[in-house]
């Protein structure tokens, strides 16, 4: 531990490829995010130890922040003055602005991202899928970072003419997935379900991908469109 | 003052009309807020007595949230349990899903609105204004509320199909409007200029006012267009 830490690195014991080199995965976050009480070092999960895919024996969580943070089969974690130097952190998961490219790049000049933009995704139906015509029911979730809460989801069956509110059902804290479900009424043919979510601070999300555009493909909260067939 | 007091009602000597009934303006807004170090009362500017037009005597300043709030010309502040019954605080500045009208409005479930959307807007050159075609330096403010502060701004001559990161040349605090600038090349003809800010939280601005449609007509964050001509 260095005197004046202000970082904390958790490093695992997977191994990755970066680059053709072989490199422990390893990632760091503020001292102070990492002294929040929703930062958590986990070992089980509801009730039964953390199964290997999750992390076992011992995963990271850091609610709010993209999953690259929560480290999972972790070994060790330090404390020091400055972030982690891993190319999973030095290099990976950083923003850059629509005019830099693969060529023009400077990773060193890229914002680390940490926590998520509010996001909303439908799950039932799912795409391609066939449902009979009528009150039908409709499921996701919605999700955000550090910001205000969300607050409001709705969904579009019209080409984003008309929005009705969905009902949260579920939210077992303000950094959760939160669920929700909402029932409209469908009429025969292809049908294109659009969803989107809004915080307390009124943000919502953009409509399109594509101003979202960044050379790393990092970030892309648009709005979530599912086509489904009405018969 | 209530013994359990939750929020703070500040009365203006300003009176308005509302729904043809004559009332003082009046606002409140959380205890908790009230009592954050940035939220303050105003009886200077620029070390001048405040201006009438600014709220001489005295003005309530409250950043980060939407003008409303910061009652000009005050008289009087209570403590109390409860948000303003006032018409201002009670009906107005409420923010409404899209499948509500003014028909189908129940006032009591709007949702108050008090902190700002994250927003942008080009103030120099201005709409219907000939430049010289060549490097052309492109003026504005940037603005959002309790979230993160404003990290980015970008300017599109393009039709949003490439983006220029501006420089942020001035913010005197993380709620003060945030001023950039950049110099693109404009080549002759019509040209429409759009900018958009993001956040530390990588949030952005919706790039259309059609989906923000509510029927207030409040927080439309969308994309900022001025067409100018070059010749």
């Amino acid at each position: 531990m260095e005197a004046d830490a202000r970082y904390v690195a958790f490093t695992s014991l997977d191994e990755a490829q970066f680059e053709g080199e072989r490199v422990s995965y390893e990632s760091s976050i503020a001292l102070e995010k990492a002294l929040s009480p929703d930062v958590l070092l986990a070992y089980e999960m509801n009730d039964e130890p953390l199964a290997p895919e999750h992390g076992f024996p011992l995963r990271v969580i850091v609610p709010g922040y993209i999953g690259a943070r929560s480290v999972k089969w972790l070994r060790e974690i330090m404390l020091q003055e400055h972030p982690s130097t891993n190319p999973y952190q030095a290099r990976d998961y950083k923003l850059f602005p629509p005019e830099i490219t693969a060529k023009t790049v400077d990773w060193s000049r890229g914002k680390t991202i940490e926590d998520l933009t509010l996001n909303a995704a439908i799950t039932t139906p799912q795409e391609g899928e066939t449902v009979a015509a009528g009150p039908t029911r409709i499921q996701g979730y919605a999700i955000t970072g550090e910001g205000a809460p969300v607050e409001r989801v709705e969904l579009s069956v019209d080409g984003a003419k008309t929005w009705t509110t969905a009902t949260i059902v579920e939210r077992a804290d303000p950094h959760a997935w939160c669920f929700w479900e909402v029932t409209v009424a469908l009429s025969p043919g292809d049908c294109q379900m659009i969803v989107r979510a809004w915080d307390a601070s009124r943000q919502t999300q953009p409509e399109d991908m594509r101003p979202l555009w960044n050379f790393k493909g990092y970030m892309n909260n648009a709005w979530h469109r599912v086509k489904i067939h009405v018969s």
